[in-house]
Formats: structure tokens, sequence, C-alpha cells
């Protein structure tokens, strides 16, 4: 048997967070060949082995690299890699620099930070990774991993057959740190961020909230709007710091099953993060178009609390961390710039 | 050597929370007498042995409650016991009711709930725990503890030169769950719960903006300040879930020192929580009388956030647990009542 002569490809492409790899394997349209999944996160790294001999010993990074793309790389050794994430953090392989809000999106690709893997031999292919974002008027704020899926919505949007580059586009990014970002003419302006998803971990997992909760056969999605509206009602005014507490006492008094409680305070947390986001929206005036871009369950909570919230119903984005990726790369000069036919295949 | 003679009591009040327990052994005006402080919450108690022998072996409980007061009952049989807190919940020694919003102080006193140990012997003396109450009305609420802290605080207040038991009085009483409850003419109103102590232990010890925090050698007050102002200011508008991530942010961009991290954290939910309870007070009009109940330091921390919300200086409440076990055994008719003048000792 002759193995099928693999399709040429003409980037890899690693999204490489605190808890997760994703390694894409691209054709020379941005078209994805191949994808894994890799538990390999920055916090959670492969053990490199304790061998003395080594000259140069193979970093965690180095091992979890190899993992996701070694034999793609050995198979085509001229690939460029580009990475994008935790990875460029103080705890990652490199610290990759932060870019200053309002930035120009193609201004990202030109910044990337090249790290040479020389524990992989002399001729190692280097990574290339992208700069993070911050903010630094106001309250600061930094985003690593999320310029790159806005830069994948924007993209997109852009060749879009109904697209209006000049608008104001919010691209909501729903998950462990939610980030709302403002963006204009290929430009972010202002972004906001929520730490909804990891607060919802850790009150369900380490607080008395989840010693009342238990399984669900399915999602409860009657209880998580009941939770959303009660973040905007009357009820809800000592905010969430008192609704939260609810959970347990409508557990108490037989109103809300144990099954249920941590769908209500899904609908909680996510409902006083929207409720906030529609107050400052409303404030500023007209409505922005509003672009969602994550997890589908996540989204479809996050969609059911936009409603509620006046916000409508937003545009869904499918996979903006590849697209953004393989778009960095162009704006780096790592891949030619494919015929825009190809592009929007 | 003679032992001295112990003073001759009248009660033993235990205050048997989910972490600790404290067990106070009064006189007969009420004075205290001595006091011990174990780590028996209800949460983790001694672990029995395991004697396949004992007929009625003795539960943690059991243990716990002979650690606390045992020699002090083998030297007066006939003291009567009164405990208030989560050992009347359901997960404590035996439930004990939920009082219904709004009530009569008075009234729980004469509620109690009769646990007898019989594991301890035919004889021994049983324990009275204390009522907790429950609100119905609006987003449903709870409390087993905080009850007696009131009953102590607004007994004292009718007793003081300057009282007045027909105003309003708000009492706080800042903790792992943080209660505001309203008061008047010796019946409790209405109040609310705040998570704020439990959030800021999960969020220090469980998400990532613990991990940038290091331990101070002495509380960092002005960071503490800085939090408190943020929670009100234009920048806290998108709420708690959004503020507390400029715990990192103001870090990575070296404007808040790891050492300040975990006082700025503190400062930020103790503001939200206060900012929302001063807009829920200015709304209803006057503002009652303020009385604060609890840990000297933690007072400290809420008195600051009041005084920056305008809800100028509280009063504080001392001894509130003892001082309303003591008269709550009165109510009960467990003890006889003292002469005022012995009482207002």
């Amino acid at each position: 048997m002759t193995p099928a002569t693999p399709a040429r490809a003409a980037l890899i492409a690693l999204d490489w967070g605190t808890s997760s790899l994703r390694a894409y394997r691209l054709d020379n349209a941005g078209r994805t060949l191949d994808t894994r999944h890799l538990p390999w996160g920055i916090m959670r790294l492969p053990q490199p082995l304790q061998d003395g001999a080594a000259s140069t010993p193979l970093s965690g990074f180095d091992l979890a690299f190899d993992q996701a793309c070694g034999d793609w790389l050995r198979a085509e050794p001229t690939l460029p890699v580009i990475a994008c994430g935790m990875v460029g953090s103080a705890q990652g392989w490199q610290e990759a620099a932060y870019l200053d809000v309002p930035v120009d999106l193609e201004r990202i690709g030109t910044l990337l930070t090249v790290v040479e893997r020389h524990a992989a031999g002399p001729n190692a292919t280097p990574l290339h990774i992208v700069p993070g974002l911050i903010q630094r008027h106001g309250l600061p704020n930094v985003m690593r991993g999320e310029e790159t899926q806005v830069f994948g919505v924007m993209f997109d949007q852009t060749r879009g057959s109904d697209a209006h580059p000049a608008d104001n586009v919010l691209i909501g990014l729903p998950g462990t740190h939610s980030k709302w970002v403002n963006a204009r003419r290929g430009r972010v302006t202002h972004f906001d961020t929520f730490m909804t998803g990891e607060v919802y971990a850790v009150l369900r997992g380490h607080t008395i909230l989840g010693r009342t909760m238990s399984e669900a056969p399915a999602p409860d999605m009657a209880a998580f709007e009941r939770g959303v509206k009660v973040a905007g009602a009357p009820a809800g005014r000592a905010g969430v710091l008192s609704t939260i507490f609810s959970t347990r006492a409508l557990g108490l008094t037989g109103e809300l099953a144990s099954t249920s409680q941590a769908d209500y305070l899904s609908g909680l947390l996510i409902g006083h993060e929207i409720a906030a986001l529609a107050r400052m929206l409303h404030e500023q005036g007209e409505l922005p178009r509003i672009v969602l871009c994550g997890d589908p369950a996540l989204c479809e909570r996050y969609i059911v609390a936009m409603q509620h919230y006046g916000l409508g119903t937003p545009e869904q984005a499918q996979n903006a961390t590849e697209r953004g990726l393989w778009h960095l790369a162009v704006c780096a000069g790592l891949v030619k710039a494919p015929p825009l036919t190809s592009a929007s295949a």
C-alpha cells in the first residue's frame, strides 16, 4: 500500500491558550486541510524527560509543538508556523508585545515575535507569535488570542456580500473571559472583559452554591432564562454579588430543582453581563452591528440574553481563529495572498 | 492544691457555623465567664471512632459538643444549652425551622428546636437550636445565625441611653455572606445577602487573579480604597464581573504591585456591594440608622466604603452573638430574666 500523497499545505497555524492547543494545516487558499486538538495548554504542558545526556533538552513547549505539528513539518520543512494566544504571555514560550488600542488590525500582522526553536536543531522552523492588545485608557484591559478572532471576523465581514467595513461593529467573544470588542474601519477602538465563564466555574466548583447542585440530564434553558431575567429585574438591582445567593435560596424554598441550579446560575451571570453591556450601548445611542463568535452552545445562551435585553439577534461568525491566523500570516508576508476568488471559497 | 471554685454559670451558648464553633459560659446576668473557639464547624467535625462495641456511637456533633462544653456540663449538669447557626441547617445536627420575615424578634426565642442527645446518656442535657429566617417576597433569602446577632444588636439598642427602638435600623453583618437586615420596632422587615466574602476567597484562591498576587507584609488600605472608588466610577459601570479583571490588567501594566492586588480586589468587591446598597437606600429616601457588627478589621473596610458612598459612619456593635443567645434564652424561658441593672452592666 502506498499512502496517498497529502495535499500540499501553505501554513501551520496554532491557537495556543491556557488550557488547550489547536493546530491547523492550511492550504494556499487558507482552507483547512487538517485540525488537531491537544490538551497541552501553556499551564499544562507535557513533562520533559529528565535526561542528563541531552545537550539542549526539549522543553514542554518543544514537546507540545512537536506533537501538534512535528510530522507536518517533517513532510514539508519549509512551511511557516504562526501562533496566537497565551503562548505569547509572560508565562508562555516567549513574551510577545502588546499593541496599544486603538490599533489598525493589519498592523498586528507586521509585528510578530519570532521564537527560534534551538532545541529542535539548527535549521528548525521558527514560530511566529501574534501580539496581544492592551487598552490603557480608563481601567486597563488586555487580550491575547481574541485579537486574532477579531481579525478573522473583520476580514470575512469585509468580504461578505452585504458588508460595510466602515460600520461600527461590536464583536462578542464569549468564554472563560468574555471580550466585547468595538471595531470600525478595520481598527479596534475599545474593548471590555467580563470574567463570566471563570466566575461561573469557581462558584459552581468551590462555593456553597455548588453543594446543592446536581448534574442535569440536559440543559434546562427555562432555568437559564429565569436567571437572565432576574439580572435586570427590580429583584436583581442589588447586583450579581447578591443575586447569585438566590440559586441556593430558591433551592431551599423548593422553587428550583437541584438539577436546574447550574443553568439558573449561568443565566444570572450571563444576564448581568449582557444587562450591563446593553445599558452601556443604549447610553451611547445607536446600536452597532453585533457579531458573536464562540462555542455554539454558549453563543445560543448569549443570544437568549441579548434578545431579552433589547440587543436583537446578532450575526454569528465561524472559524474566526483559523481565518484570523491565515490573514495575519498574509499580512506578515509568511504566505502569499491568494486570489480573492479562492479566499472567499 | 484545691482548684478555685468556678463562678456559677446560668447558660451555655454555642455559635456553631459552617467552619467553626464558639462556646460561651454565661452567668446569671448574661456576662461571659469563659469563651472557647474550636475548629469544629458543621462541615469539618471531628471523626467518630469506629468502635463496633458501642451500642449508641457518638457522632461528630456529639464529639464536638463534648469538646466545646462537656466539662462545663459535668460541673453544673442543670445548665441549659442554646445554639445558633448552621448547626440547625439540613446539613446540621438537626434541622431547625425557618421563620418567615417579617417577624417579631421576640418570637424567635419561643420556637427553639430541641435536640435530645441520646448518645450521651439518658439524662443528657438537650440542645436548643435557634430558628433561621426566610424571606419569600421578591427573590427568596435565608439566614441562620445572623438572626441571633440582630437580636443581640437590637436588644442592646433598646437598652442604650439614646436608643430609639421605633426607628428604622439597618444592621450590617459583613462576612463570608454579608447580610443587611432592616428592623423596626423589634421586627425584622427585610434583608439582603451579598456573597462578597466567599467570592473574594474563590477569586483569590481559584482564578487567574490569584496567580499574580503575592502576600503583603501589611494591609494596603490605599489599594483597597482605589478598588472601592472604581466600583462606583464610570470605569466601573460594566459591573463587578468586568472590573475584577482590572486586578490582573493593572498588574500587567505595572500600575498595581503584586502585593497590593488582593487588597485592591477586596476594595472592588466591597465597593460594588456598598455602591449597590447605597443606591437602594438613596432610592428609598431617608437613610436609616446603620449599625455594623462583625470582625473589626473587616468592619473598618466596610466603613471606608460606606463613607465613600455617602452612608456616613455607622455605629458598631460588640459581642452581638453572645448577647443575642443570652436574650433568646431569656425569651425562651431557659434562664430567668435578670434585673435590668445587671443586664446593662
